[in-house]
């Protein structure tokens, strides 16, 4: 039963994480597992758990990671950014189920090279978020790390039972709908990065950001949809499926697809790029619809509606219609705006690779 | 707005973390923050959080981050083992509300350092603590890390609205009352560092674990008391105030103590420590109760009775009546078997110094 190191069994077998991809990874962990409360109503799989604790409606739970080195990078993220981002990304996750965010824990691990003063500045943009999106912070966990910093916060949010949206309910024939724009922090991430380097090589030039304050905006201080949300419950609009693009838009669609068990058709005109993002794209000679498809960090809410509701969302600003559910068997394409076909691919962020 | 490194504001004052210790360091972090939901019942300061969703019940919510080097050392932790312990030690923050944990979600950063199968070995242990205290899995994330492993898990519970137990309910004249055993999971882990270190100097030295399974397994794979939640339920029993021992038992007294307004007089003679972790201070050249009032990681329950309960509390096994709370003038006093009263210090693990 006790072992020391030397004991620690060598598997005779060793698979590379990187080999299943983040997505495969989860999917083998948490297969053995087996809900034994009726209260859990959704588990792993969706951008929220959901549960029914006996009350009018389900709780929502979701909780995200956020490591230096890997999520963020000190040299151009500012502490109080952080700090808001990291409960920003959260709060996405329990709006992308049409809910409502209500309280958050937030877990810190540091390293004596920061100061009080620091972390203070951490929890100045934690208090931002928690006023801006009306959290209450409940809780958490405080502890030093031999390097690095490490973010680890748990939003739980409310949805009415009848208004809760799985990223499993998309059928053939609906329409998929994208909020605000796509791209637009993936290149603020490349400006940001450039300059990093620049300044690395030479410490004595000053950083160009080349006025590019809204692209490094959506980088370094993205927003969650509240608004979206908001505006669905006063159009009687519930979406028949949903979940936000925190990976690039192409991840998730296919996640959409596969929980729905459907395909996609997607028109590459129907997808919103900002005009600063795509003259920056050509800049860094880099397509601005893979930015959209695979960049990621936008917090912007990808989602699918009956036809029979797109009068309640023509007119809602900021939303735009970019495709059509099909048939499972019918894939995932692209048409261009030059008129071509392309089968999609799968393309978030994988950590592991 | 937008910073880069060289613009990242150096603080004119640098306060040290060390210098705050941890429970200082979260009650400045978190001062500035007020709830503003009516279902945050408690927030920042208890074991768990509590809140009102609606139901008959109360919804509890814990989180712990745990990291590599500093709460766990692979050289002697058996990857299942710390799945199994890193979600023990989040339900017993559940069960010291006198409620019952009902899911988890896990969050887990990896190096490429670890294989699937090692993976896997960690929710093997998550899953059989699931299965032992009947959690569901209910999501998490799980990212790479540059380096070390890093787990954080949040428990979520439930609790009787009028069964709920504070840290903050002990009134003058109360009993003091400890289940289990305290002391041997610190001496576990003395005898694991002291191989450790001897198998580093000499590696083709065997391990002499000294046949202390007992110590070992209080260190390695501690349990929660589930059982004594349900003994408080079959006899009618609620204490005035309850908190789990992680840190040990004097630093826990002193929370109690704190958020009841209260002092404490504890006997060293109703300190309950096993004779074989007796017997290994000894041999370590510790004092035996030291070991109990700082030693931490036993997770047993602390808590408070009306002495109108005691009935109901001393024909229960494993648990001992230590003491009693008086005013808070009166300070935290320990009363030595050798007769002689001192004050007690909070003593509990400062990760930080």
């Amino acid at each position: 039963m006790v072992y020391l190191c030397c004991m620690q069994d060598p598997s005779t077998t060793r698979t590379e994480i990187g080999q299943l991809g983040e997505f495969g990874l989860i999917d083998r962990l948490t297969q053995p597992f087996h809900n034994q409360h009726s209260s859990t109503v959704k588990g792993v799989g969706d951008d929220a758990a959901v549960l029914d604790t006996g009350g009018d409606q389900f709780s929502l739970v979701s909780t995200d990671m956020l490591i230096e080195g890997i999520h963020f990078d000190l040299m151009y993220m500012p502490l109080k950014h952080l700090g808001y981002k990291a409960v920003v990304v959260n709060l996405s996750d329990i709006y992308a189920m049409n809910g409502t965010p209500t309280q958050i824990t937030v877990s810190i691990g540091i390293s004596n090279r920061f100061s009080v003063e620091g972390l203070e500045e951490i929890y100045a943009g934690i208090q931002l978020a928690c006023d801006t999106y009306g959290v209450d912070l409940i809780g958490g966990d405080t502890t030093s790390s031999n390097k690095g910093l490490i973010l680890s916060i748990t939003a739980i949010g409310t949805v009415d039972k009848d208004k809760v949206v799985y990223r499993s309910g998309a059928k053939v024939g609906d329409l998929i709908c994208i909020t605000g724009d796509l791209g637009a922090a993936y290149l603020g991430l490349q400006i940001l990065e450039r300059e990093k380097q620049l300044y690395l090589d030479q410490p004595d030039i000053q950083p160009d950001l080349e006025d590019q304050q809204y692209l490094i905006g959506r980088q370094l201080k993205p927003e969650a949809r509240k608004d979206m949300i908001a505006a669905f419950a006063n159009n009687n609009l519930k979406p028949t499926s949903m979940i936000d693009i925190s990976d690039g838009l192409a991840s998730e669609l296919f996640h959409l697809g596969k929980q729905s068990g459907v395909g996609a058709f997607l028109e590459e005109s129907g997808i919103p790029v900002n005009q600063d993002a795509k003259m920056m794209a050509m800049k860094f000679k880099l397509d601005p619809t893979t930015c959209a498809l695979s960049g990621g960090e936008d917090y912007e809410l990808l989602f699918t509606i009956d036809p029979k509701d797109v009068d309640r969302v023509r007119f809602l600003p900021d939303i735009y219609i970019a495709g059509e559910i099909v048939p499972a068997e019918d894939g995932f394409t692209l048409h261009t705006t030059g008129g071509k076909r392309h089968q999609l691919k799968a393309q978030g962020w994988n950590h592991f690779s």
